[in-house]
């Protein structure tokens, strides 16, 4: 195992009706700024409940943050917090709008160029107001970690910070607050939550069984958990499983102690930035292929994989790793959610421009061993098309 | 899955040679108070390395904690603490000292008789010293979590309590630190920490996969390290999955939204408490007879347990428990932790004793249904003898 740092200080407060607890939650001095995304948080009353919770504490709301959530629109969020003297954030809404609100909690007191969180990864972050989320969508961790991902729209950026000072304090996980999802979105949720897995888990052996088995447990649940999702959309418990998976996959829990990959996401940003596919489309576009490509690399836990996720024990070793991998993409293809970029209308264009942006945002040496350099990211890219 | 709370805000530093870290994690002007057992953080070094990392700091040493802490002990501790104006505990050693340090660090602030913290549970605990902790034991669970159980010899009582104001700010894990263990606190520790899985997981199914899968990962860890530790004490590795497994095992993440158990627990509390057994070695003897007793209420569970734990595929249901059970009671036996009263001198005497004890703590409703009353627990510990 590698020595690690953990912690995790979110307070998680799971189950049916538990917005209501909010009033516990935030202070009753706070002044409030609730962000939200679309019309569904008002259209399914879950913003009245919000607010219903929060009794006679001041309260602004701020809507329309956007899927991959822009910097253009959140320092619109920044300048008026920053009048009205806001002084608590909500998120209600999934990962989009959380990590918007954890870049806006972080802006709010930033000296300089709030840009420059981005720059920097969060390093240089002193203060943020402190942020609260009632999560409506299970698909990122957002609302138990300390990450967030920023879109600048001017500049076709999509970069990440982490901080510890971004930790929401509190996250209420109403799994019936996720029934009215458009399938869409829940197939991404388990796409997303799948592939966060094994960015943690599919690198290679560091004799850390717990952290692996972990791992395990949790794509297991996915694949099982996941069709239901789709086939059977009022199920409260399939969309609790579905919800504490997402959040026990990247928490940082699985990730104690073991390499991490992060090669898929980081490629994928580019797409989504270029081109505005959903966060899960791109990462179930370039998985398979990046396991094709690395299978020398991550050969022994390729293996692992394949026979305790997919119980493939029989057979030559390249074949349960061909088989893994193919099983992997037909899991995607099952939910929905296409692995191709043809599927997206998208070509060789797309692939050099993408390939210009890794080179720009300076993605030139990704992955558990650092060594995933433009060469091989073109060879994953060229094999998605 | 049941609605639930998890919140833990422990930092883990995990690693050899994180000790040196406590420069970082102990503010700069604390007045800290080390507590820590017998002679061995002595003669191992551990306290030299601890007071040297801590620097300029003022520090004074408190020794002698007990395995199964002492009300009367730590009270000498808490008049020294008072009087010294201590405002940092720093708790060296295993799950002792850290229960130990716990109740010391809610005791000082707390007004009147400081045995009440345990009668009500930890629930009146207004405030806490802050805590830190090395630990050197990977057994209890107590360096990442909010609990603590004290013995009054007085009164041959040992109680539990919980608070998160007691929760360790930090805790520093260093498997190395574990490698000049006897035998028996190493074994103990996997006993304690593989019945801390078993009280949270072998109730009743909630359809609560994740939960499940963990423990069985935490489970099957444990049986594959807990050999290696004593075969190969001087492995590292195996040290540092069974130091993470052991706080893992008991930091509320696996209990979060399922049924819990716990009367084997409270149990063999009455067996220390009264023969100053180790707590492992209570558990040892108890559990095997309490998974007899209760085949039928944990019928489901028992079944998941011999398949997923124990490889128990083929044969009669009935048969597959009965293997599970016995397997278990082999497992202790292995690592030389012995599994019935008679083979620690105890007989009727002390089943009648204990029985005296429970009525007296209350301990009437035990297990996840409430319905292990006296004569059930009777019948349990009759089977143990």
């Amino acid at each position: 195992m590698l020595n690690f740092d953990f912690y995790n200080p979110t307070h998680i407060s799971f189950g049916q009706g538990h917005i209501a607890k909010l009033d516990s939650f935030v202070p009753m001095d706070a002044k409030v700024m609730v962000l939200f995304g679309g019309q569904s948080a008002q259209r399914t009353g879950t913003l009245d409940e919000v607010q219903q919770a929060l009794g006679a504490r001041q309260v602004l709301l701020f809507g329309g943050v956007e899927a991959n959530p822009t910097y253009e629109k959140l320092m619109q969020a920044v300048e008026i917090a920053r009048e009205q003297k806001i002084d608590f954030l909500l998120a209600v809404g999934g990962g989009s709008v959380i990590d918007g609100a954890k870049f806006v909690a972080a802006a709010i007191p930033y000296v300089g160029e709030p840009w420059n969180i981005l720059l920097t990864g969060g390093r240089d972050i002193k203060a943020a107001l402190p942020i609260g989320t009632v999560l409506t969508l299970a698909a990122t961790g957002s609302e138990m970690n300390n990450g967030s991902v920023i879109t600048r729209k001017s500049l076709q950026s999509k970069l990440p910070f982490h901080s510890d000072l971004v930790f929401p304090k509190f996250s209420i996980l109403d799994p019936a607050k996720s029934f009215t999802l458009p399938e869409r979105q829940v197939a991404n949720g388990v796409v997303d939550a799948f592939v966060h897995v094994i960015e943690q888990y599919l690198t290679y052996p560091v004799n850390a069984p717990v952290q692996d088995r972990f791992a395990e447990g949790l794509l297991q649940t996915l694949i099982e958990q996941g069709p239901l999702a789709l086939s059977q959309p009022d199920d409260y418990e399939v969309r609790a499983n579905l919800m504490w998976v997402a959040t026990l996959a990247l928490n940082g829990l699985i990730g104690a102690g073991v390499p991490q990959d992060w090669s898929t996401h980081l490629i994928g940003h580019e797409l989504t930035a270029l081109y505005s596919l959903d966060h899960a489309q791109t990462l179930a576009i370039i998985l398979p292929a990046m396991m094709q490509e690395r299978r020398a690399a991550k050969g022994e836990k390729l293996l692992q994989y394949a026979e305790r996720v997919w119980n493939l024990r029989d057979g030559e070793a390249e074949q349960r790793i061909d088989t893994a991998i193919e099983k992997t993409r037909a899991f995607f293809e099952s939910l929905g959610v296409k692995t191709y970029l043809k599927d997206y209308n998208l070509g060789q264009d797309a692939v050099e421009t993408a390939l210009k942006q890794l080179e720009q945002h300076g993605m030139l040496k990704l992955g558990e061993h650092q060594d995933i350099d433009l060469a091989v990211s073109r060879r994953v890219l060229e094999a998605s098309l």
